[in-house]
């Protein structure tokens, strides 16, 4: 058998049918692009709500990109359910999003991993030939570590019945550049001409390319190093905000001096970092890294620094309100922003809860202003949740954690006539202090001396 | 009196001296490019074949690209003397660009910048408004620790008979695009006035803009910053380079499909790093969080990273040597460069120093081949320099250090012939694979599975 370029083909003629496996924040507009770039697809989720929201064209998430985008009704081209065994047979690629949490002990949970690959191979029928593709965070190895067992133990056969590949998501939630359909994509499979195959149909997906980089480990490994390097370099920043004020200096000064430099990366100091990849990919690497004898001590090390922030943080607040007389037990705070990042409401991984949990052990009372947040995702008992600024309760310092644009244009004046201390501390250092400072407030700023 | 034009008009007018105390790879090419600003120059270096050399008009350094600049002859724009007292009473402004390395014990030697401030101090008049510049890479505080008590014991006042200042060197040894005429500055003073003239000074000096950062310890925090965060960078991927070999990954293949991430930095593992910025800034900066009690465990850690891959990769070259069946104590290794860097033979803070020692311990007699290396600046006693390709000696493996143009371009097939065993050991991941084992050699990858 020469060339097999039926799939080349059929790519061009857009006759293939594209499975997507768990409809979140990467799966659905995955699904929604393959459709547009005139592919059938095919979505499962397991949760019924979701697949109810889109079964009625509405949008089951909270990113609003993807309101105007929600097919409004089933077809041919666009079929959902929560059945993988109804959808799967029909697909030619299955594309597996499905989330990689750590656990409490902070090892990987891969238990969707699995899962998502059990109820997929036992849909594939012998000599399909299907093309079954991950593209959640995991460490290197996972996915033959995880699957092949899988596949072997329902009969298939690897590079006959089913081929697997990796192709890590990449975009960032909420930013407009470099969502689904603008990101560089990777991706990773044994057999060269599946890889190179991938990248021809993702390459209808991005206009950002797609690079076949070789064995299924090589572009897991891409992915980790990714969030691992940007973890490393936060981690650095966040070291230098503990140092520099305790020598009188304000990092943020140091930075933008730093940054005059052609080869200086400009990071920003913060109360921490949070989010699905940066603060959780490394625990990955690092678990498999130990497990096979590797030195971890530089990666684990940043790790520590940035899980530490959020308590760094907490404790500056302490030291405010001791200082200006505030009896810690008898406090309250005004966390200003509760979400990992600006723009988006997602709790998930958030270091305003460490952060928020530190608080509460000092004695203080915490509220949490965030108009983005759905409260079914906060968590009880903690603090409480304020979605609507007219709800804030007085309070002894404000606390800017989460630089939303409702945030940062609060009525200031408004907020300082409710604080029974006008006292503020600048967690992502933007704030216009000279402008809070004629309003009348007492501005402390991260990385500053105090 | 009102806003003081005077330098301003001066410096239209060209009618400043400079001086520059130090005519080393940072003060000389300053001290040329502010003659050829079109200011009068005033150079002092302590040792006398320097200025012996520069009398002559001879480049009295290594780097070749000021063989053509250096001035034949003194005159009123361009003294040159061993005598600091000699110099500095004809100056408006006094560059110091000193050495500052590490002791044995790690520790910043701050003794040259303490020596040359002594000299320049007292040389200055009362009332001359001298201001004197530190180019020297300190820790954050070292200018005005150093040199303040100093103008006090000399019964100097301060902001009257002389003002301080830094502005870091940042250019780059061997790198046209980033000389001193090229390369952004960065200038901090405690007075704003002196900062904004000294802005413009420099601002004769390079095309890269020069920038007013305040204090004297922002733009020593700047620098220091800079070297740490590339220290950091280049201390990860040299981890990486430890753990993906394990899991039986190149970590080159990461890198490379990582750096198709728009916000990926690539940096690339090799057998260490040197030269006098990177390897020792770091400790100055460590040295001084540690005494002040800041945390310093990720810049720590980084650092003991690096400085420990000179180490890693001798014992790749002892494994590789054994599993050929070659007694390491009648072993011969031949190291493919020995300065710090491409291009240059400073050999000065080389990791080539300590590879070889911990080949020798091993008990491998070592010979190094650098044609850019100066035999006087070689360590007696631990290995054999080579300049002559001719007079290399019979070796059990290559091991490439220094990606010279030199060595890259070697005949390969000359020296497989030279070779007891064809082995060899690419420590910085810059010669093509296939080629050489198309000539017989065995090759070995730093960063890959061995």
């Amino acid at each position: 058998m020469g060339w097999d370029d039926t799939f080349s083909r059929r790519l061009v003629g857009r006759d293939l049918t594209i499975g997507v496996i768990g409809l979140g924040y990467v799966g659905l507009p995955t699904a929604i692009g393959f459709l547009d770039a005139g592919f059938r697809v095919r979505g499962v989720d397991v949760n019924k709500q979701v697949i109810d929201a889109l079964s009625l064209g509405e949008n089951p998430g909270d990113d609003p990109q993807h309101d105007d985008l929600i097919p409004s009704k089933q077809g041919e081209n666009w079929k959902i359910s929560t059945s993988t065994s109804e959808m799967v047979p029909d697909c030619d690629v299955v594309l597996v999003t499905v989330p990689t949490p750590v656990n409490e002990e902070r090892l990987p949970d891969l238990s969707y991993v699995s899962l998502a690959g059990e109820a997929v191979f036992s849909s594939i029928g012998a000599n399909s030939g299907t093309i079954v593709v991950l593209e959640s965070t995991v460490y290197p190895g996972v996915t033959r570590e995880i699957w092949s067992p899988l596949v072997e133990k329902l009969g298939l056969v690897e590079g006959q019945d089913v081929h697997l590949a990796y192709c890590p998501e990449r975009f960032v939630p909420g930013d407009e550049e470099h969502g689904v359909r603008q990101v560089a994509r990777v991706v990773g499979a044994g057999d060269q001409k599946i890889g190179l195959d991938l990248r021809d149909l993702y390459d209808t997906l991005t206009s950002g390319g797609v690079t076949y980089v070789g064995d299924i480990e090589v572009a897991e490994a891409a992915k980790v190093v990714e969030n691992v390097q940007r973890d490393l370099n936060i981690a650095l920043v966040n070291e230098l905000a503990r140092i520099f004020p305790v020598l009188g200096i304000d990092v943020e000064d140091v930075l933008n001096a730093a940054a005059t430099k052609w080869n200086f990366h400009r990071y920003s100091p913060g109360v921490g970092v949070g989010g699905h990849c940066i603060p959780v990919d490394p625990y990955y690497l690092i678990q498999k890294a130990k497990a096979a004898g590797a030195p971890v001590e530089l990666i684990t090390s940043a790790r520590a620094v940035n899980s530490a922030m959020p308590k760094n943080v907490a404790h500056d607040v302490a030291e405010i309100l001791k200082k200006n007389g505030i009896n810690l037990s008898s406090s309250n705070v005004l966390m200003l922003g509760w979400s990992y990042k600006p723009g988006i409401g997602d709790p998930r991984e958030t270091p305003a809860e460490p952060l928020a949990e530190a608080l509460v052990e000092f004695g203080c009372e915490v509220q949490a202003f965030d108009p983005l947040v759905d409260g079914r995702f906060f968590p009880e008992g903690l603090a409480t949740l304020v979605r609507d600024e007219s709800e804030i309760k007085p309070f002894d310092i404000a606390l800017l954690v989460t630089a939303h644009d409702e945030i940062i244009g609060l009525d200031w004046t408004k907020l300082s006539n409710l604080a029974n201390h006008s006292l503020i501390y600048d967690g992502r250092r933007v704030l216009d202090s000279d402008m809070l400072e004629k309003l009348g407030w007492e501005v402390y700023l991260l990385g500053a001396p105090l």
